[in-house]
């Protein structure tokens, strides 16, 4: 088998085979195929895609590549949930308590990463004496006793899509369905998932900029699951605009609180029980949307998901009390209003630079390095659709410097204020 | 300047500047540019095609990666020939001394490289005493005095062109039009080529198999040269069957010279008359292609042709006493006949397989470092539309090794005897 006539064959549109497929991903993992030819691959990829069962090959061949997490001693269905990024996106740190709650097993692994925030371990670490670093037996008994547990990665998984992916990265190639389905699947079923939650956003602050996009990915990754055996479930949401309000890491954590409460914002709190009962379906608790939402609904109105979240920090060595006083989260020292520069009804909040606001003020990371400042961040006070005088405050701006003159210009840029607007759903599609 | 973005507005069919395609170029040759990323970018002109400026652009960049070899000394338009390949492609022989004969200087430099024959270079190198290795000003005093000469090629030319088409032949990106059009007119034009006539090959034995795609091509590079200042006509013609009959060196240059007396194979002798016609006007001696071949027949017929031959072999130190007895070239130890095996009309010589016989015989190059044997080959006594009885000798192959079974069963493999054949013309299309 020689490489240069398997990119022919992708090339010219002509099925590969699974053994051509793994032939591919271990000769470049090992190094054997150099880079120059997996870049001529990948961008025949790009313009001929690839078949159902050629991205299930290759989802399994990367999977196979390096570690897969060994969830079998945690009893009942493992289901994992990944969203495709996007602003203000506090799902999981809710979802994980909420479902929990159920008695569906969450067992995470979970990263820290680049973007406007940090990751959802990075978010977490925010609570003082959380510990995520466990050995795979504690993880397992966490999960076992607590049926909730996040902790940071470990283990080599799914090597050959690190190396793919900072090879798409220089090439222009990140932006190919195939190969982004196959990375995400990958790398969760690695992880030892048994059933997967998809939440793929489309719009200005997200990955896929159109719906149909952003509907081929969620299918793509529907149907490699089945073909793989992962019973796999996508909803696909708004990301014009920020998630929720709070824009940043223990800005975050007290707005998961809120949300646990049934206090949350609407749009966040609507996702994650949307997503919540996609869990639920996935995990075979129960067999409709409608009967997951209702004993969602049930466990955040008992209190039962907010205990469910003390039960998880305290098991993780975190102190719980600043459920009761977000204070103890510490703040950040000067809370600066951005306000309205005319009345109207506000019809644009760009998630990217919304998100850029709060990155550079040190909530997320730009390079990997960076150093996250906890209790930095934004909130919003008014959402796409609402009605504006001139000088309310729209958003506020937590920082540590007395000057957010980058951050403001940044949020001047991201809002619009009009006399009419288009509202857009937040859920345009579900894919069960 | 990134190379990721030039990538992508390639892969969106965004037109590229002049100066980003210079960037890619000369950062590729200096070893800036990495070839995984040169690789994405093949790719990606392989699906999406360059428009004319670009491939302009890329020919003159690709020039201007190397040396540049300086004609202005030698009086006259310099015409070079050049052609896509194929098999028993004796047209450079016969052409050089055909064309000087009418007063137009030809100042070519040629190579070896590989193939089912050796390079032009190579067959001449089967002329006792020629000599090929000349300085530049040699070279130029050669042309001034005799109006041709061929020498081997020296200095640095088009070292983009080498490094890039290494590339493209491990990552399936040598099948794509402007690579192909940009490489060839780099090459001629960094040789000095004032002007240049095209043999575009179309068929079995040639790069490309369909007259679409060499009408592609052929197009291209016309249009390269009119944009780039170097008048350029092209000839789209048949290579389902080998042209001429002699497939091996000493074999082909015998050829030539029965070519030049008026006594070669019609098929040869048609495309030369052509091919010479348009470097005569390419050369503007004269203004039709009727014209050109009206004195080209001139002067083969008054031995002026053949007598410039004699000139151009003596001048370079060879022996040109084999015109009158071709047996001071040497011949092959074994004649040995390849027999029809039923009658009929011969409807097929498949050019490559017939090109493979005569390469495993020991005439051409499967790798750089294999010597040739200059007396093998193969002279074909019958040609496609032929009527043949069971046992004609079809060819006759010229060998040093009795053994030549491997010969045989390609030949065997190249020829189809059918009840009717479906005629091809020589020439499909002219390009003025």
């Amino acid at each position: 088998m020689r490489m240069v006539d398997l990119i022919r064959k992708k090339q010219e549109n002509i099925e590969l085979s699974e053994l051509e497929i793994q032939f591919i991903i271990k000769g470049f993992t090992e190094g054997i195929i150099p880079d120059y030819q997996m870049s001529a691959f990948n961008m025949a990829t790009y313009f001929t895609g690839m078949t159902d069962q050629e991205v299930s090959d290759l989802t399994m061949a990367m999977v196979k590549s390096g570690d897969q997490i060994d969830l079998s001693e945690i009893k009942g269905i493992k289901v994992d949930k990944h969203s495709t990024g996007g602003v203000g996106d506090t799902t999981t740190l809710i979802l994980a308590p909420l479902v929990a709650a159920c008695g569906v097993p969450v067992a995470k692994m979970s990263g820290r990463g680049l973007g406007h925030t940090g990751g959802t371990i990075d978010k977490l670490e925010s609570i003082p004496g959380f510990q995520f670093e466990f050995s795979q037996d504690e993880f397992i008994e966490l999960v076992n006793r607590h049926h909730v547990a996040i902790v940071g990665q470990t283990g080599n998984l799914t090597p050959a899509d690190k190396k793919l992916y900072a090879l798409r990265d220089v090439t222009a190639t990140v932006q190919s369905i195939p190969l982004i389905a196959s990375s995400i699947m990958s790398k969760k079923i690695a992880a030892g998932a048994d059933a997967i939650v998809l939440d793929v956003k489309v719009g200005e602050g997200a990955f896929m900029k159109t719906l149909e996009e952003a509907q081929d990915l969620a299918q793509t990754m529907v149907r490699i699951g089945q073909n793989v055996g992962r019973k796999t479930l996508a909803v696909i949401s708004n990301m014009d605009q920020p998630l929720g309000n709070a824009i940043g890491n223990t800005l975050e954590v007290i707005e998961a609180v809120a949300t646990l409460k049934g206090q949350g914002p609407a749009d966040l709190t609507e996702l994650c029980l949307l997503l919540g009962a996609q869990m639920l379906v996935a995990s075979n608790l129960v067999t409709s949307l409608e009967a997951g939402e209702r004993l969602l609904q049930d466990k955040i109105e008992s209190g039962a998901a907010l205990e469910k979240f003390g039960e998880f920090i305290d098991a993780q060595g975190g102190d719980s009390s600043f459920i009761n006083d977000s204070s103890l989260l510490g703040s950040a020292r000067y809370q600066i209003p951005f306000k309205a520069k005319r009345s109207g009804i506000l019809s644009h909040w760009v998630a990217d630079s919304v998100g850029e606001a709060a990155m550079v003020l040190g909530a997320g990371r730009a390079l990997k390095d960076d150093k996250i400042d906890p209790t930095v961040g934004i909130v919003l006070q008014a959402k796409v659709g609402d009605k504006v005088q001139e000088g309310d405050v729209l958003a506020i701006i937590h920082s540590n410097d007395e000057n957010v003159a980058d951050s403001l210009s940044r949020m001047e840029a991201a809002v619009e204020i009009s006399d009419s607007v288009e509202l857009l759903p937040l859920v345009y599609d579900i894919i069960e």
